[in-house]
């Protein structure tokens, strides 16, 4: 007799970001099979997926365009790798695609699997252009509490959020945090949004200038903080931090992550807020998740140091075996002639709107609700036992959790972003206005049903 | 006009692995098709290519029924994630495929999506393991001089190979490195096996206690080193460095990246090397490249440590949006089953012992080899520029590199191996005699031409 997929998946399956211990007893939730922003599970289930897998689905499940490119390119060449100057076709129309939508005078791009694995690239590249500048005490990174930057012990290093440091021991110690543009919390004093990014400003340059600037490497930022609350940085933050990196020759990194390609209404994020950064990551939406791929998008002024730098160092030698592989490329470059064929990125502002809209409408004023917050195809809605003052749940995240549990009970996948209390928004491009209201609808009804259960309504 | 994809390469794409000041010069040699053993480039010619791409595409190139599992999985399900208990098919049939193939006690499957990414996640858990049982201090890993194990700032630092840290400010100051079991360079006073493999357990047990074993936490090692050199352990070599291992409490981790999956004639190098992990990298051959995946298999005695870990920190706080990506998992089961069902391991053994016997055969008593050795379907010819005293090319690689780049020349595709001036051979296990003896012919073609061109021959 064969065991349920359920029991195997218990008995073997040692999931990512899961307790452990619980989910010996539970088990998973399984899906089959999806199509556009509706996933379906073994029991025939269905969910309006409103985080399009973790961020990334922009085009939405199920697309058969993507399945038959898959099958040609497999069929002519799954694999080649691209060392020591190996090259395949896919991956060359890519790069140069990625140079050409990026903003400012980006040179080069260099593959990988994850945003993990650029981000924990992007700090080599740093490290090795400061080497071959001749200045080896120049490597530190400055990044932002609340920030996502990936797993690998340099990524997670980077991430500020301390449940992913503590049990770790990380943060490695050259890297230091600033803190987050987060009105709700870091601006207890009710400063206006100019006067709240020139304390953030100064706060950056104060860890430069206590670090010593000649130790200062790189700042890395999401230009949403994503799994850190959504966090949409004021008017005017990336030029005043900009200013201060320009100030003390500090490169900077834009996690694009989850910003990239589309999600902001804009090609990336860097050109909805302003930032011209000198390295680019990219990775998720790039594919929209059919294949691990990611990226660093590397500036003129970046690459032309590393180049040089095989003049003393020869052979660049860092690479992962499937950096640019030709099935993921090709995979990508079909993902975003999808996406620029039918105006996704368009549709992800305007439907992003929609549901920023629909979120403060229906949520504004409710006793549980800190904040709503969101732009583009993003959005969150905070919570707190109290609005005034204002008073977290305890512990963090108690009021969240249960609220997506009950979500799901109603067909409505949300994620509760550890740190911030919160429910997030981020459907596939694709979503429909109809989808977004079931998805706000059950929500509310979430919150509410929560609220009664906890015996918190006034 | 449109530019030639080998213009368009060196304009946009940052190579891997690569000199990037030559590339831009010289450009790549760009692929576009492949099948079993042979792969084509954009002018046409065919390449018998003994490397397997990295030491990885084991059942060949071109397989249509890869392409078809691809397409049938991307249609019903390319992605979802695995996060917070949520589950897919394949995936746990993989997960249990995994833990049943395994020597030993294994327990559960965490996956990623590169060898890389899997060491740096062992290395977390190794540290998280260690935080559980409430031994903050045990975290340092030993890894070995001449190993390979990826490119992540904490895999890179595991590796042994200087080049890859002197630019990049490496290794991390908890990874210590001790000698590797090459007789060659390190067996100098000509010991006998049984003595070397002595002094290398001795020399593990001076490094641990020099350390202070209350400080040392997992050894990490290749069954047979790789990309170092093709390095095959003496008899009794694990043996003799588990009963250091287990006298100091030390976990072993296994990094099968290479030798899993058939390479060395049975389903993993750990059984045919009288290895018992306590923890697997796993990456590469699980797939034959046609998708990034890895993973790393973790014995009962470990997760008993990891799931406890849930009572203290709650969830698991590690994980990459593409661990467990179904479209790889399915792309793994096929893979195996293909493996299974054509009796491939058994066949690496037979088609490694005919290379093995033709490498000695072609390239015993050349004036220019130091050594040939290989197990299994790997193998390797190192170059000295005299065997009586044993003297090596200045600089290391003079010798091996041109060497590759005649053997291009002539349709073959091996590899210059760092550190060792080595060529070697790692190709598809679906490679017949006759290739084998035309890469072997080749490379003594090769050899001699190098010789002749460099005046070298007496």
């Amino acid at each position: 007799m064969s065991m349920a997929i359920e029991d195997i998946d218990r008995k073997f399956f040692f999931h990512p970001f899961t307790n452990t211990r619980t989910h010996e007893k539970t088990g998973p939730l399984t899906m089959v099979t999806g199509s556009g922003s509706t996933i379906v599970d073994t029991q025939g289930r269905s969910y309006l997926d409103a985080m399009a897998g973790l961020w990334c689905v922009n085009i939405g499940y199920g697309n058969i365009e993507m399945a038959e490119v898959l099958r040609r390119q497999a069929e002519k060449l799954a694999y080649y790798h691209t060392f020591a100057s190996m090259g395949n076709e896919p991956v060359a129309e890519l790069a140069e695609r990625l140079v050409t939508m990026a903003p400012g005078p980006m040179s080069k791009v260099f593959f990988g699997n994850s945003g993990s694995d650029a981000n924990d690239s992007q700090v080599k590249m740093v490290w090795y252009y400061n080497n071959v500048l001749g200045r080896p005490q120049k490597k530190k990174i400055i990044a932002r509490s609340r920030g996502y930057h990936g797993v690998t012990v340099m990524s997670a290093s980077l991430c500020g959020l301390p449940g992913m440091h503590k049990a770790f021991d990380l943060p490695l110690p050259m890297v230091k945090h600033v803190r987050a543009p987060h009105r709700l919390w870091e601006n207890a004093s009710g400063l206006s949004d100019e006067e709240f990014v020139a304390a953030l400003a100064d706060d950056l340059e104060q860890t430069i200038l206590a670090e010593g600037p000649e130790t200062v490497a790189a700042f890395i930022a999401e230009p949403i903080q994503a799994a850190g609350g959504v966090i949409v940085p004021p008017a005017g933050y990336f030029p005043a931090i900009q200013e201060v990196l320009r100030r003390y020759d500090v490169l900077l990194i834009a996690d694009e992550v989850v910003c990239g390609f589309g999600r902001t209404g804009n090609a990336f994020g860097s050109n909805t807020f302003d930032i011209e950064p000198d390295m680019m990551t990219v990775a998720k939406g790039i594919t929209s998740a059919y294949m691990p791929l990611s990226a660093c998008i590397v500036s003129e002024k970046v690459w032309d140091v590393l180049r040089s730098g095989s003049d003393t160092y020869g052979v660049f030698q860092h690479g992962y075996t499937y950096s640019a592989h030709p099935l993921a490329a090709a995979a990508a470059l079909a993902n975003l002639s999808i996406i620029e064929r039918d105006g996704l990125t368009q549709q992800a502002k305007s439907r992003g709107d929609y549901l920023n809209g629909r979120l403060r409408a229906v949520f504004a004023g409710h006793p549980m609700v800190a904040e709503v917050r969101g732009f583009g195809l993003l959005g969150a809605v905070e919570f707190a036992s109290s609005t005034s003052p204002l008073t977290p749940f305890d512990p963090i995240g108690s009021f969240s959790t249960p609220v997506v549990a009950r979500m799901r009970e109603l067909g409505i996948i949300s994620r509760a972003l550890p740190n911030a209390d919160s429910i997030a928004f981020s459907p596939p491009f694709v979503v429909t206005e109809a989808e977004i209201d079931s998805m706000v609808e059950g929500a509310r009804q979430a919150v509410d049903d929560v609220t009664a259960a906890l015996n918190l309504a006034s």
